[in-house]
């Protein structure tokens, strides 16, 4: 039984972390355990590489970008490597095609399709750590490709199904917070949290890890765990696991924030359906995420329609509506903010979204759209009130520490 | 038919340079030739990465230098690739091994053991400029190797060998010069070279091309052309090339010096070989390589045995034998440098050694050692007589335009 820990960007930005880094690798490897390192490309790097790029003047080429950005992860496993020999532990790199990922051929933001393990077990066998590097693959030609932004953590979960390990993810932060602890100072660290809580904070724009790994955690059960780099103490990040009888869950286990959200409203469209369908059919053709779609009839028989999407996606609709000539009023709120309260014990807990309409309308707060699925509540208020609002919301639902 | 072309890390330091050489190589595809473009690491990439890996305090691991230095080439031809793009003109990035070099397993100085060219020859059939990784390959088990610094020669040389094509290496210099203008202002570029000249010329020290790659070049028949980067004009580099008789030799085409050459003499051997035998067993046992290797028979019966090597190796050589107890004394000159003429035409111009022989005796130049091979006689000189001799010579054989 090892563990794959996965080291991020801003833990390798200088020689002295990737050191350090490794001294971390070394204790877990000395302690018997086998350990497979994944890692980002070190600190800025990635940016840099994105600017030579553009001064190349041919940066839209997506095959030489892959291979670009491949050399940030491939230079940081291969100095973390020579540091943990360094240290007197066997280790070795592997580039994402060294260890066996295969992807389709989407370049920039290629999918998994199989991971070759062979090379990988290999060296594991005999007593090695192995570094691989994060965010890349070959496709079935040996083309260079990379998973994407943000990859490394699927790269690093992938690994842990693969091989049957806990896979242990450490950036610069602590571990999931209920609310983002800038806005809430006092705002708790989480012990655990679900799959599908983090899936719904993640969706929603906490940030922390991309949704796709989370996915991919709870699709092989990958048991996950979140830390600051370099902190041995595992009471002190998060575990994200599936949901189970020996913890007591809260009603609300976090509370997401999104700033900038616009909310397009039309009335007195015809109950028939064409409305919404031509609508929508411009939507797709923009390529253009909405959500928080709501749709009522009135008493005249008219249709009330809202949806949110980003204020820049909002007003390229609103070009293409007029240029279509689009027959109905589409009238925008651009200076919304929209507050999410997520926790599996919403299932458990009823008057979860009574509680939070109450508690803003005692402090006065006008709130707009509504939104909810089996564990989470989505509302939208006037950007000015957000603060408040995510403040008086996490109070109510004991988020604070301080509260 | 189309041409391989190399173009150095000092061709290719900035953005700026790589776009000049993107255009360069544009001009010779839309001329309607098929080109495979060979890049090194960008400037003082190489020497960067170097000093990243020391600071890792694992510095030593071979396989993970080749992997690290690897990304240096890697960024190179990507950023390259898309500057191509940018042209319009369709490219397509390969690393060393997915060129199909496949190499032994000798990390950092690895040897070319095939170039399985499938891949290569398809995208050249698809009408593509290919930029391929110079110095590196993998090995068979798919770890990364390079062939050692400089190797981006042989890269481009064996490309070319392999295709049939002809080979172009740009550098920072104009060509190969029959003396270095450094030394001797008004030094004349060789308008043409035979391999074996070149070969004496670049294991003497004159350090513009690779030995290696020159060898192979001679192997192959490949028609080397060396010349400044960015430079259109053909007229002004240098061929390299088979011997023709198209063209009047010179009796010497160029004077290489080697400025650090420690001399060693013992005298009194005896003549049964005893003495030299021991003494090179100890000699291979550190790997040390020697040269201008001259024994006579004394009128006493007794051997006079003298060599020249690197100073720190004969230091090296004076500890081992006093550790050993060598029994004969080894009397060093330490403050020698040594001049080298080289030329196809000594064997068909006579008296060329007494030419020169004569030249440093009526200047009052003292010379030790003398070596000669059909093309080549060196002579070691007192290390303050270098620069005149060499100018003397020069002046001699013509080589200077001042002269």
């Amino acid at each position: 039984m090892g563990v794959v820990q996965k080291y991020g960007g801003s833990s390798v930005a200088t020689i002295e972390q990737l050191r350090a880094v490794a001294e971390c690798v070394a204790q877990v490897k000395r302690a018997g355990q086998d350990v497979v390192v994944v890692a980002s490309a070190m600190g800025k790097t990635t940016n840099r590489l994105i600017e030579l790029a553009k001064q190349t003047g041919g940066a839209d080429s997506v095959r030489e970008m892959d291979a670009l950005m491949a050399t940030g992860e491939q230079t940081t496993i291969s100095l973390l490597a020579m540091a943990l020999q360094g240290m007197g532990i066997p280790a070795v790199s592997l580039t994402g095609g060294q260890c066996g990922f295969v992807t389709n051929d989407n370049h920039t933001r290629a999918k998994i399709m199989d991971i070759r393990t062979d090379t990988l077990q290999k060296h594991i066998g005999e007593g090695k750590v192995v570094v691989v590097a994060g965010f890349q693959g070959t496709d079935a030609a040996g083309n260079i490709t990379t998973l994407g932004r943000g990859g490394s953590d699927t790269t690093a979960v992938a690994l842990a199904a693969k091989l049957g390990w806990d896979c242990e993810i450490y950036t610069d932060v602590e571990g999931i917070f209920s609310i983002d602890p800038r806005r809430c100072p006092g705002a708790k660290a989480l012990r655990r949290i679900t799959y599908d809580e983090m899936m719904e904070m993640a969706a929603l724009g906490a940030g922390v890890l991309e949704t796709r790994s989370v996915e991919l955690a709870k699709k092989y059960r990958v048991r996950l765990y979140l830390g600051r780099s370099l902190e041995n103490d595992k009471t002190k990040g998060t575990y994200i696991m599936e949901k189970d009888n020996t913890f007591e869950y809260m009603p609300v286990t976090g509370i997401s924030l999104s700033e900038r959200c616009a909310v397009l409203n039309i009335t007195n469209a015809p109950a028939d359906g064409s409305c919404v369908s031509s609508l929508f059919a411009i939507v797709s053709k923009l390529d253009i995420n909405v959500d928080l779609i709501s749709q009522q009839l009135l008493s005249d028989g008219s249709i009330a329609l809202s949806f949110s999407c980003k204020p820049d996606d909002a007003q390229l609709l609103l070009r293409a509506c007029a240029e279509r000539g689009f027959p109905y009023e589409l009238r925008l709120q651009s200076t919304l903010g929209k507050i999410s309260l997520v926790g599996v014990g919403m299932i458990t807990h009823s008057g979860i979204a009574n509680r939070a309409f109450d508690t803003l309308y005692r402090n006065g707060i006008r709130y707009y759209q509504i939104s909810t699925s089996e564990i989470s509540i989505s509302i939208t208020v006037e950007g000015e009130n957000l603060e408040r609002a995510a403040r008086l919301l996490s109070e109510e639902f004991e988020l604070c520490q301080g509260a």
